[in-house]
Formats: C-alpha cells, sequence, structure tokens
C-alpha cells in the first residue's frame, strides 16, 4: 500500500478514509482533521488561551501534542482522582509529557477536597462513573472559570461520541439529542466546551501517540468494568468493519441533519441556574450535586 | 422455566419480555401484542375489512392465522414474482393456507403484467431488492383500491422495522425517519397501510407457526444475497443479546419521543400527486416507476 498522498510506502491503512498514510502525511492529516474541526465550528478564536483536560491517556497527550503543534495557546489540568495503582501513573505521564512540550500544568486533587474517588465510590450505593464524570466536569468548569479561560478542550474522540449518541439514539432521549455536539456554547458560569478530536477515532490518536513518541497511561480505570458504553463501542466497531466509514458518517449527519430536528422541540429555557450555597458553581437547586457528594462523603468518616 | 401466565413448564422463553410461556400462553401472549398494535394505533375500525400482503413466508402466513383467529375479515393477496425455483413453493405455500383457513385470496402474476422479477432484473443495472418493493407496494396498493378495501396489512415484524429504524438513523434520513410507523395514513389514492406485527420479532412469529402446524415457505429470495439489512438485522441481535428487549425499546421510544422530532422539522406538504398517465395510480411524476420499469423491460424484447 502506498501513501494517499505522497506515494511511498504506507506505515498506516485507514479504511474509513478510503486512505492510507506514510508518517509524515499521517502527521499532516491528523492535524488537518482537527484544524478542521476547530475552525469549522469555531471552538477558538485566533490566539485564544484553551483550557485542556488532560487525563494522561492516549486521546488527552495527543490532543496537547496536536495543538501545540498548531500553534495554539494550550494549558494543562489534570484531576488526580486518588485511585490507587491508576491515578499516580496517569499523572506521572501528564506531568512528563508537559515538562517535555513546556505545557503549563495545573494538577487539582480530589483527595485534598474530601472527593478522592475511592471514598465517592465507598459511599454511593450506584456506580461511580456518572458521579466521577460530574465531579471531573465540575473541576474542569471551576478551573477554566478561576484561570480566566474561555474555552475548555476534552479529548473526546469519534469513537466516544459516536457511542454516546448511538446510546442516546437507542433511548431516543431528546433532551440529550439536542445538546450532543463538538461545540457546547458557554452560558451562565459555563465554560465553553470543545472536542476537537471529534473527526479521529482511538486507533488514530494511538497511532498518532505511538508515532510521536508519547508516552501515555494504558491502564483502563479499573472501576469502568462492564460499563455499557464498551459494549456500543464494539458494535459500532462491528459496523465500521463492514461498511468502513460509516461510523464517522453517522456522527456526520447526525450533526447535519439529526440535530437540528431535536433542538426545534426542546424548549430553549430549561430550569434556572443560580450559584451553589457552598461552592458557588452554576447549579439548578440549592445545594449542587458535587457539594452532596462531598458531604456524603464527609458524613461517613 | 415455568409458563410467566399460568406456572405450568414453560416451552419458550422470551428474554426480551423476561418472560417464559407455555404453547397455550404463547398464543395468548402473541394475539395479545397483536391486538394491542391494533388498538393502540387505530389500525383496524371494528368489523373493517383488511387486505393482508401474503408472500407464504412466516409472517405473513402468522398474521393471516392471528386475524382470522380475533375474528378480523381478513383477505389475502399474493403477488407471483415468477422467480424460478422460490416463486412456486411461496405461492403454493400461500394457497395452501388461505384454503385450508378460509381466507379468501386474490393472486397477482407478475408475468402477466410485463414485470416478471426476473426480467426486471435482466433490465436494470442497479440492485433489484427497491424495484421489487415497489412493484409490489404498487399492486398491493392498486388491489387495495380496487376491492375498496381501506386498509392494506404486511407482516412486517419487529426486526424488520427495528432494522429499517436503524438504517434510517445511521443516516439521519429526516425524511424516511418522519414517516416511519406501524400505520400510515391513507392519502390521495393510497390506502392506509398498517402492519399488526409490529411487537413481535421473528422468533415469535416462527415460533408461532411451528406451534400452529403452519408450512410456510422458507428459502431466502436467491436475489437478496448480501442486502445490507441482514447486516443491520444482525447487529441488532448481537445489541439483543447483550441487552434484551433494547430492540423493542428502541422502536418504541422512537415512536413516542423520537418521530414527533422530525415530523415538526418535515414541511407538510410534500410534491403534489396526480394520477400516472399510463395506470392512473397516484405519481409525482408523469408517469409512475413501475410503468416506466414496464417499459424498459418491454423495450428489451
Amino acid at each position: 500500500m502506498k501513501c494517499s498522498r505522497c506515494s511511498v510506502p504506507a506505515v498506516l491503512a485507514l479504511p474509513s478514509h478510503n486512505a492510507g498514510f506514510c508518517q509524515a502525511c499521517f502527521q499532516i492529516f491528523v492535524h488537518r482533521q482537527v484544524e478542521k474541526a476547530i475552525d469549522k465550528w469555531a471552538m477558538l478564536a485566533p490566539g485564544e488561551p484553551v483550557l485542556l483536560a488532560i487525563s494522561g491517556g492516549k486521546d488527552s497527550l495527543a490532543l496537547a501534542h496536536i495543538l501545540k503543534q498548531l500553534g495554539h495557546d494550550v494549558r494543562g489540568l489534570h484531576v488526580d482522582l486518588a485511585i490507587p495503582g491508576s491515578s499516580a501513573p496517569a499523572r506521572a505521564a501528564v506531568e512528563a509529557f508537559c515538562q517535555t512540550h513546556d505545557v503549563p500544568l495545573t494538577v487539582v486533587e480530589l483527595a485534598r477536597e474530601g472527593l478522592a474517588i475511592p471514598d465517592v465510590k465507598a459511599r454511593l450505593r450506584r456506580p461511580i462513573c456518572s458521579a466521577c464524570g460530574k465531579i471531573k466536569r465540575h473541576v474542569f468548569n471551576r478551573e477554566a472559570l478561576r484561570q480566566g479561560v474561555a474555552a475548555l478542550a476534552t479529548g473526546h474522540n469519534l469513537d466516544d461520541e459516536a457511542s454516546r449518541l448511538f446510546a442516546n439514539t437507542l433511548r431516543w432521549d431528546v433532551a440529550y439529542l439536542s445538546d450532543q455536539g463538538p461545540r457546547l456554547e458557554a452560558e451562565d458560569g459555563f465554560a465553553r466546551k470543545i472536542k476537537p478530536l471529534f473527526r479521529l477515532g482511538e486507533f488514530e490518536t494511538a497511532a498518532y501517540c505511538f508515532l510521536n513518541d508519547i508516552t501515555y497511561h494504558m491502564g483502563a480505570c479499573p472501576y469502568s468494568q462492564g460499563a455499557s458504553f464498551t459494549g456500543h463501542k464494539k458494535l459500532l466497531a462491528d459496523l465500521e468493519r463492514t461498511s468502513p466509514g460509516q461510523k464517522l458518517k453517522f456522527y456526520l449527519f447526525f450533526l447535519e441533519r439529526g440535530r437540528e430536528a431535536f433542538r426545534q422541540g426542546e424548549a430553549k429555557s430549561g430550569p434556572s441556574l443560580s450559584p451553589c450555597l457552598q461552592c458557588g458553581m452554576p447549579t439548578v437547586v440549592e445545594v449542587c450535586g458535587v457539594c452532596r457528594i462531598r458531604d456524603a462523603v464527609a458524613q461517613r468518616d
């Protein structure tokens, strides 16, 4: 197989794009996909700083590298979840990357805030994933506001977005469907959220890390076993194998054609937001979900 | 496993309904699913006659049996496609069933109309399935109008409907999504179309035939190999295996929540219909698609 751009031998085949690339042209391909996402969705104004949530996995580190290479003013944010055996090596990968690539980094330690994930898990009766996600989003947003950075980026890739869309579609969850997309507008105390990797799959971000010598943390979260989104990812992978390119089309066609239909149906005025009485972050109730989790953990001690 | 209704040993397990049934209660279960579909969607007025398209496969014969058992005035319509090795045994199964169960039957022979499917296939450059479907729908509708029967039923089951919905959703085809459902209203020369089996999967209709000694035609159409909807059925079957009941929920939630969003976006006024200059059936162009196929086949000879 030859490179689709320059005809030297390819190192990577991308059936979903009906293309193959040598190492240099794959780099260009990945950068262009991210540029296209940022431009088309007006994710960042020229020169605008961006706070990037970096977990230490392949996606967020690849995105940090790409944004830096594209000349963006990228600042890192890592949330140390305090999960034994998992959080320390993830944090180490982030710190090493940021030092090597000159990315300023803020680390937030959940243990210092009374929200160490193992403590939250011990307290909750329901699965930890949604609470952990809620806490991380809370911290991401708080830090963006604290640092005065309007744009908050995450490393969600096409597989993440397509499987989430698939799950929302299976339930025809109109509220979530009207709200899903690579750019979520800033509003009332919430930073603008952007997903510049949404056109690239996890195979592509993993290959990008490998070809750019980026050392990332590989272990799956020890608490995420059997989460249903992994099942949906597998199903979409089967679909992609039989019809290459279908996954990207599913997501892009949704953005082009599907989403608007759900938006029209949804009332524009949701419940009104006011500052949480404890932490001051926007919430629809008096005390926000994260403060209630913190209180529950504290009561246990 | 015991019957979920009467506690005698079950002969069938239906994980999607979290139930098992003995033979007698399975019969009741199937009849109730069809009654529920007919009632909830106002498919048939009390005593109203219904023309049922009977291919000779398990679904249409099961539906003929169920409608008869439920006391409906059901009339059969079989379209003989003239496909060697396939159409003759299918027709024989329909004729035998209708004779045994006292269902009046009309047989339309496509060969007599210059539309034998092998001839159409030889003439067309594109896959035959969509042309064959178009011809059958044309004949179904024509016969319903000719016989003065307002309701036209087909044996589409949950697997058919869910895989079609899945395909339309993968493409976010808003026009098809706004129009998919178990009841399509009569309009301008089109009969009302109903799908009373939409709550039952193909395993259920096959089991119903087996338990009721209904002999049906089993061979897949020799022209349908590799059609993409079989791939989607397999994928939904995988989903159903990991989450029993998901397929029915996907379809029901679409009807409850999803469809309305697409309907709001679609203009109510499509292109206007007028009678085809050749056959008089409603069409948006001067000569309808089926007459054009017939002309193309005739030219070849």
